[in-house]
């Protein structure tokens, strides 16, 4: 947690927060801070600054605020994600957040099993814990606008073509021999298949949307991994 | 698991394997591959290609092996990692390891507890399957050079220099406002420090034997993330 992150209900005045719970027993634990102790705090979809602890015991830490910064520019990105399975959601969530995307979209794609969608992480409360450990993270204040599309052709031919107008839209796909082009016209977009892929369908459907596939070599890398990857490469 | 890795004494000929436990729970349940199938295999240290399925049931794998292809070229990279906490440092041995880095430090720092050296994770056998999990991920045969720093003067000091002739030395380290390069002489060695970072007098050592820094911007990424962006921005 290198943010304290706060939301609207812990503000008990502009410039005065009251944290319980699961940041209040990090600021102690994990910081150890202390009273009179500056800590880097933001308020979630607002500005970022200081907070400085006026009180902290086993029932609460209280801050006074100085929020003067604004949270760091969101990458102009739309990351474009088939579904993972639910053990790997939770990581793919918090890094696409903490790198900064600007939009995530989770697309279901032939080779995502039925039963991810019905996953308890798939619940609203679940995405936005993520996101917000990502934001913790990565010390921003802004979440990415997620958006889920369980079904991939309806995204794909109506909705795709107009996230990709005026910009670049990349393919992340194995064997095409294309590399990662190192400069590129904002905004992106960049889809990365399942496990085991997009199939051949798919993949027409994403370049008649106007993708351009990408190779990102021969390693096959974990989804998050890629991610960052390719994030690092592109921006 | 995307590459069934093979260790020598899987060997019953040059061209045939049997395998139990782990791999063979995972053929049978996660790949369901059937009698006549091909897999992707590749002998840990040598050559990788395909195994056709001869005999799949509760007991044994057993495989004809065909193994015609190198494996993919490691990066001329060496990581020099302060040590992570034993919950994370699965994970960056695997992402490291799926990345392709040719070697792998895992070096002290002040920030770095104590503790983390003597977790059971640190063990020879736990390092050593969180890296072929890497190469399985990442259809990889080569182990990379894993080299354990537990002092830092010594290392930074007497062999961090000898790492760095001829090729480039990168620092990660917030603040600095220098922009990862786009291009560099290989071979590239890359040092990320601790969680809470570097402290003043590691970061003047890590400057005198000849690393530059380099600011990966406002957004504070966790290890692994860091990682798999830089190496995407450098590779």
């Amino acid at each position: 947690m290198n943010l304290v992150l706060l939301l609207p209900e812990d503000l008990q005045a502009p410039d005065r927060a009251r944290l319980t719970g699961r940041r209040l027993a990090h600021v102690r634990e994990v910081h150890r801070a202390k009273v009179g102790d500056d800590l880097a705090v933001g308020l979630l979809g607002g500005a970022m600054g200081r907070g400085r602890v006026l009180r902290l015991d086993d029932e609460a830490l209280e801050l006074a605020l100085t929020l003067d910064q604004p949270p760091p520019p969101k990458l102009p990105l739309t990351l474009v994600i088939a579904l993972p399975r639910p053990k790997v959601l939770n990581r793919v969530v918090a890094a696409a957040t903490s790198l900064g995307a600007a939009r995530l979209v989770l697309l279901n794609a032939w080779k995502v099993e039925k039963a991810y969608w019905a996953s308890p992480r798939m619940q609203p409360d679940s995405l936005r814990a993520q996101m917000l450990l990502g934001l913790e993270q990565a010390r921003d204040t802004a979440l990415p606008d997620l958006r889920l599309a369980r079904l991939f052709r309806p995204f794909v031919e109506d909705e795709l073509p107009a996230l990709l107008a005026g910009g670049t839209g990349l393919m992340a796909h194995p064997g095409t021999g294309e590399p990662a082009p190192r400069t590129l016209a904002a905004p992106v977009t960049l889809a990365i298949g399942p496990e085991g892929g997009w199939v051949e369908a798919e993949v027409q459907s994403l370049l008649r949307a106007g993708l351009r596939p990408l190779d990102l070599g021969p390693r096959i890398l974990r989804t998050e991994t890629a991610l960052a990857a390719l994030v690092g490469r592109l921006f």
